[in-house]
């Protein structure tokens, strides 16, 4: 192969299934790409941006590295309860190792054909290795799962376990043996497509786990003014998990993050048919609390084991606290 | 102010202008934005990055470097003929400088609110400097003006003036001086939306030249299976750049690059209309060739001055030849 970005677009081109030209009539070669949504639909948009050294260790293998800068994009449409559509990846490269790309785009085309999505579009550029994803989806109008809807009196319940990425994760910054089971769980994240979707018309509010419970549920609670009471005792965590980090697995679970699991309230009535349609797509769903109305003078956010849980944002990548 | 990236995030929220509700219900906040579409119109995207070291100097002006990143990608939309409805902003920073990243956005929030358009999402992280914008649109069903779509016969036109950009950055790379009309051109480049929109139903084809004339008319004379016919003579060089570069001014209107000027064909018919419209919008549009189908044998592709011109595919970031 001619290391040239041109060949390289060309080799990306061919990896991935043409787009269905009855939706996207138009897709990689042209200046922009065209999607058409069902009618009645509205489209839905999520970016996230990869670097190495800072989201995934430069060693990482390059198939598992295409397939989480698509999936943790996905993962954010699994929170809307949307449909995926399509998919731009911006690529920036050092230099052009024929055999490492080709691994990166087989990951990626894997993950997309998975979930039968097309890329669209997208752009190819020299710099340090970074790999940015806008996914594109559809729902129908006014059917998202917002973050801002939660009630009091909802459910609140948690998707998968949680806290196997942040388990691995911490082995390997610690230079410790890691459990196969638990950096799978790191490196292949499955987003939760169909969940997001069977919770359509049931969820009040979902958000994805991908900072942490703690500072994701704190979103919904802040953006829909309810308390979120968690029971640590509840939480999804996996044995092996308990196995490996006796220490930590609990703030592993809370404050890990990099889980893509969903977070979702719903009111008591809807738990119910939750759960049976979470079983019959063989994902756990499991019930870790409720919402309140605060009380006079007091302020949204999440409550952990009958006491306020700190405030936290999520991560911040400059290290300041917030 | 917190140099902290969710700091960060709270001031590029407020310094753009919050979307209209009734075409964007969910901006920057949750797991993803939603964008509604006018009814009979299909979706545009387009996605470019610019790296630092590659795409700009690291000490360019903030507010310029805001500015173009939205620039070349609306270039791209206008090249559809679309019109712009919002975008996304990954932004990578080694490190949170409050003073220059208040000039990046209110740079980019100046051109946003030129334009009539809304930052719908993003994300922001540790890396080095790079910008991806995404930008999104919309086309009446079936309207784009593509790349392949250029017929033997047609005339081809070029919008405003070429190589002015490419005139600038060739000095700034010698450290010679810089005209400052030329460095404008490099620096705050105006994407054609108006122009695109004023020739669908009149062109045939269209493309942005972001990489040099000779290389984008290239895509069109390839993608139709044309050849496009340039006279060198009538290409539109402003005198500032025949005086700042008298040894290669007609290089850096033909390879130059960087011009984000429209390319277009369009049927002799559509002649006089087309320059009607594009000088009631103060643009001058300039007949500097035609495409004729090729002979027996003859591969699609651009001739300059009666001889054909070399394939270039455009600017290899990699340095292969191609």
């Amino acid at each position: 192969m001619a290391a040239t970005e041109f060949g390289l677009i060309d080799r990306i081109a061919a990896a991935f299934a043409r787009p269905d030209p009855a939706r996207a009539p138009l897709g990689i070669g042209d200046d922009a790409a065209l999607l058409r949504l069902k009618p009645g639909h509205e489209l839905v948009l999520s970016t996230d941006t990869l670097n190495a050294g800072v989201h995934f260790f430069a060693d990482v293998p390059p198939a598992d590295l295409g397939h989480k800068a698509l999936a943790v994009n996905l993962s954010d449409l699994a929170a809307m309860g949307a449909e995926p559509l399509g998919f731009t990846l911006a690529l920036s490269l050092p230099a052009i190792d024929a055999d490492w790309c080709a691994a990166l785009i087989a990951g990626m085309a894997a993950t997309a054909a998975a979930h039968g999505i097309a890329l669209v579009g997208g752009d190819t550029t020299r710099g340090p290795l970074s790999l940015t994803v806008t996914v594109l989806g559809e729902l129908p109008t006014g059917q998202a799962l917002r973050r801002d809807r939660a009630r009091p009196g909802d459910v609140v319940a948690v998707s998968g376990r949680l806290g196997d990425a942040a388990g691995a994760l911490r082995a390997l910054l610690a230079s410790e043996p890691t459990d196969p089971a638990l950096l799978q769980a790191l490196q292949r994240p499955e987003p939760r497509l169909a969940l997001g979707r069977a919770l359509r018309g049931l969820a009040h509010a979902a958000v994805d786990v991908s900072d942490g419970l703690l500072a994701d549920l704190g979103h919904i609670a802040r953006a829909s003014g309810v308390v979120a009471r968690v029971d640590s005792m509840r939480l999804p965590v996996s044995a092996v998990l308990k196995a490996a980090r006796p220490a930590d697995w609990a703030d592993c679970a809370l404050a890990g993050g990099d889980d893509y699991e969903l977070c979702v309230t719903l009111p008591p009535a809807h738990w119910t048919e939750a759960q049976a349609r979470a079983e019959a797509l063989g994902v756990p769903l499991t019930r870790i609390g409720e919402c309140r109305a605060p009380s006079a003078g007091e302020s949204p956010g999440v409550w952990l084991d009958g006491a306020p849980a700190p405030v936290r944002r999520g991560w911040d990548h400059f290290g300041g606290s917030e």
